[in-house]
C-alpha cells in the first residue's frame, strides 16, 4: 500500500515516531524502513545523506518527494491522505486553532528537553557552566508548568474530542520525557496523558524498540 | 473584513511579518493591530500577557482562538480562508511537499541567524566564550550554502510557479538577514530571491517601519 514510502529511522527519537505514527494512522502500513542506530553514527550514513543531506533522522521519501522534517512529513502525509485512515485535522475552527497552537508551542518543549539532555553533547568541555545547566533545567520546569496547565482538564486527547496532529507530534515528547526520568508525580496532567494515548494501536505498534528492553538512564529526575 | 482579528506585533521580527502578510495575502484587511516595542520591553506587557502568556510577538487572536505561534497562525489561516485571497498551500504532490520539507528546514535557518545575533543577550557574560561565537557563525554560513543550494535555478516563488506558504514564511527571514548585513555577494541565489518578492503587494505594504529609515547594524557582515 505504501511502497513507494522508504523512512529510515533511529529508536527513541521523537522526529522519527510521529512519522511512524502518522504512517499508521493513514493506514500507510508496509513502507519500506530501515531502523538505525545513532550510537553507530548510522545517521551519517551514505544511504541518509542521499535522502538527508543534513544528516538526521528521519530520513523519508515518497517517491521523489523527500521529507526529512518531521512536522513536514506529517502535514504532507495528512494533505496527501486526507480520506485515508485518522482525520489528523479536525474540523472546528476553534480545534483547527488550538492545535495548530499546540503543535508549535511543542517546539520551545522538545528543544528545552533537548537543552538538559545533551548538554554535554552539544557543548564543548572548555565552554561548559553549571550556571547553564541549572537555567536549561529551570527553563524546562517552567515549561512542563506551562504543559501541565494546557492539559488541565483535558480528555482522551489534546484536542477536541479526537485524535490530531497535536496528539502524534507531541505524545512522543511528553513519552520522551517520562522515559528519560521526568516526573509524573509533579506532572500529573501530562502523566495522565501519556497513560491514556500509551496504549492507542498506532503509538503501541510503533514503540521505540531500544525502551523495552529495561528503564532509561532518568537524566531528567529532578525536573 | 477582519475586525474580529487582532495582532499585537513587533517591527523586524520575521514571525510577526509573516503573520501581516498571511493576512494580506488572504485578504483579511482591516484588522485590529498594535505595533508594540520590543526596546522598551512592550511585548511582555500585560497586554500581550492576556493573549501571549509567553509574552513574546506576534500575540494573534481571532475571536477567541488564540494563535500566537506565526507557523500556527499561517497555517491556520489558510485552512479557515482556503477560497479567499491567494491559494497558499500548492496543488501537486510535489510541490506541497517541497513547501512543507522548506518552511520547516527554514527553522534551523532562522535559529542559527538568531544564535549569531544575539548571542550576546542569549549568553550571560561570564559564560561567553569567542570558540562558540565563531562556531555559531560557521554554522550560520553553512546553512546559507544549503539555501543558496535549494534556491538554485528557483523561479520567482519557492515553490513551483506560485506563492505559497513557502514564500510567506521564509521571505522574512532572508530579508531579516540581509537587513542585518548579510552578504548579497556571497549568497547570490538568496538576493535574487530576495530582490525578486520584496515589491509584492503584501509584503511591500507590511515592511517593517523600524527598517525604512537607515541601514541595520551590519552584524551579519562576515557571514
Amino acid at each position: 500500500m505504501a511502497k513507494d514510502m522508504t523512512l529510515l529511522w533511529g529508536s527513541g527519537s521523537p522526529p522519527c515516531w510521529r512519522v511512524q505514527i502518522a504512517l499508521e494512522e493513514k493506514n500507510l502500513q508496509g513502507y519500506n524502513q530501515k531502523l538505525l542506530s545513532f550510537e553507530k553514527g548510522e545517521h551519517k550514513s551514505k544511504e541518509v545523506l542521499e535522502i538527508n543531506p543534513r544528516g538526521q533522522l528521519p530520513a523519508f521519501k515518497h517517491g521523489k518527494i523527500i521529507l526529512n522534517e518531521s512536522y513536514a512529513a506529517c502535514l504532507y502525509l495528512e494533505n496527501q491522505f486526507k480520506s485515508q485512515g485518522t482525520q489528523l485535522i479536525p474540523e472546528g475552527a476553534a480545534e483547527v486553532g488550538l492545535m495548530y497552537q499546540l503543535i508549535f508551542e511543542a517546539q520551545p518543549l522538545a528543544q528545552k528537553i533537548g537543552e538538559v539532555l545533551y548538554y554535554n553533547w552539544k557543548v564543548p568541555e572548555g565552554e561548559r557552566h553549571d550556571s547553564a545547566v541549572q537555567r536549561n533545567k529551570e527553563a524546562l520546569k517552567e515549561e512542563m508548568k506551562i504543559w501541565e496547565g494546557h492539559l488541565q482538564g483535558c480528555g482522551d486527547f489534546l484536542v477536541g474530542k479526537s485524535f490530531s496532529l497535536a496528539d502524534v507530534i507531541i505524545f512522543p515528547v511528553f513519552a520522551y520525557f517520562i522515559r528519560n526520568g521526568g516526573s509524573e508525580e509533579r506532572y500529573p496532567n501530562v502523566a495522565a496523558y501519556y497513560k491514556k494515548l500509551r496504549d492507542r494501536p498506532s503509538i503501541k505498534k510503533t514503540w521505540p524498540p531500544t525502551w523495552i528492553d529495561g528503564p532509561g538512564m532518568g537524566t531528567l529526575k529532578d525536573i
